[in-house]
């Protein structure tokens, strides 16, 4: 197989996301490795080294996405057996020549603290204090509540949505006790505009609710499908934008409710 | 103030870091917009409307990162008042050549929902039912530990592993009491290769403390060179790998742990 690697003097999630964008659109298996901090001529000889003993292994040469600022490391790496993509390559100059301002490099630029770093970490906290609905209480601090039946996803799109972007995210779950004559409680109520509503396709919750708690009548399809056909009327009857996430990533149920629920965010 | 646009038919995430990892060399400050799931012609001519906008209004004009799969609508976005930079543009031919594969575009490639969704969360619902030393029994299962004081920075450094690597992540408080001859519980012993310590500066964990207790001993400067002291030594002492948080973010800090205690990630 294969060996794609990632490297970079910092995190190397700048490398990855760059890789995998492009190996993404090959079907082809790949063997994976990141090795990030290479901000030293040794450790990126070692680097050289894994890389031909990959390519010895394997006898293809291993695909290099990479992203350094000191030239003499990317020389190093190069200079490997491996086939070096770097993507800073064709796009620095051109967009130096529309800026009129020359690049800075800096090591641990995309992914270092910033100003608005308190922001997320913040938001992780505040998350986490307000998950599941334990306290409804701090409402008016948050961008935004997110509803639905258990085990449709809140509590990931929450924190995805507290790390990557900074926002505050409640969340509330509408359980059993609520189905029947189902409303909005009146904490609920007071932060509508702010709602936001999961649901997902009955037999994956099923499925979801099965690996939990096998055999239990919260895990039974009837049930399941009782309680979205529920939750999902009070959606329409109250006016509650709503997401199905039952075929969607955390990243892109989060990056949905951004756009759907024009929230800004706190980290660029 | 100049505005940069990170447009995409999915979630746009490649945009963002492929855009970031480029203006963060430059010594300017932007308006970032990010437009994801431009997937018709419709809200194609949408988005070129507002990126003309931008462009009228500060007589600058936008920078925009973009990658799309249908070409109809990236010709619709080219032809905006915008500079265009596609990353895409200068890398799938060469690496088709070097593969010798055809490229297969298709939507949601990087961030949609793969095999290897499950594994991050059931991680991140791990991460969450250890947090915090709520309970030792699942140690079995960790991939990886974290120890340290109140307020180091475990949890959200657990849950970034869990969300973006699919590591399960629990985390124990060292806390006040067991400051005096301070040793490792039977449980923590019992899982000690898979301890990692995270410690802080003290100036920095008081002013953390403060904002959360403000004028409490626990907040004060006093008992948080204490404790870093004694939880340092203790790292020493039992020969547990550690880093300090305090000029790292979430990020930075996670990559390193990854690589330092040579986790296997369930996430490419």
């Amino acid at each position: 197989m294969r060996t794609a690697f990632y490297i970079s003097d910092g995190t190397a999630l700048t490398s990855e996301t760059f890789g995998h964008a492009i190996l993404s659109l090959f079907p082809v298996t790949f063997e994976h490795r990141t090795l990030p901090f290479i901000d030293e001529q040794e450790k990126a000889l070692r680097a050289v080294e894994e890389i031909n003993l990959a390519f010895a292994e394997s006898g293809e040469r291993p695909l290099i996405f990479h992203t350094f600022v000191d030239p003499a490391i990317k020389r190093i790496i190069v200079k490997s057996e491996g086939v070096s993509y770097d993507f800073l390559d064709h796009y620095v100059a051109p967009v130096q020549a529309e800026l009129g301002v020359s690049a800075q490099p800096k090591t641990n630029r995309t992914h270092g603290i910033s100003p608005e770093y308190n922001f997320r970490i913040d938001a992780v906290n505040y998350t986490l204090e307000n998950d599941d609905g334990v306290t409804t209480k701090n409402y008016g601090e948050a961008d935004i509540i997110l509803i639905g039946a258990s085990r449709t996803g809140k509590t990931p799109t929450c924190l995805y949505l507290a790390l990557q972007y900074g926002i505050k995210a409640a969340n509330y779950p509408i359980t059993e006790d609520d189905m029947e004559h189902l409303q909005l409680s009146y904490d609920l109520k007071m932060h509508r505009h702010k709602l936001f509503g999961l649901t997902i396709d009955a037999e994956r919750l099923q499925s979801i609710r099965e690996a939990r708690r096998a055999g239990s009548r919260y895990a039974s399809i009837e049930q399941c499908q009782f309680e979205i056909a529920e939750i999902e009327a009070l959606y329409r009857r109250e006016a509650i934008p709503y997401l199905n996430s039952t075929y969607a990533s955390v990243e892109e149920i989060a990056a949905k409710i951004m756009t759907i629920a024009k929230l800004r965010r706190h980290r660029y």
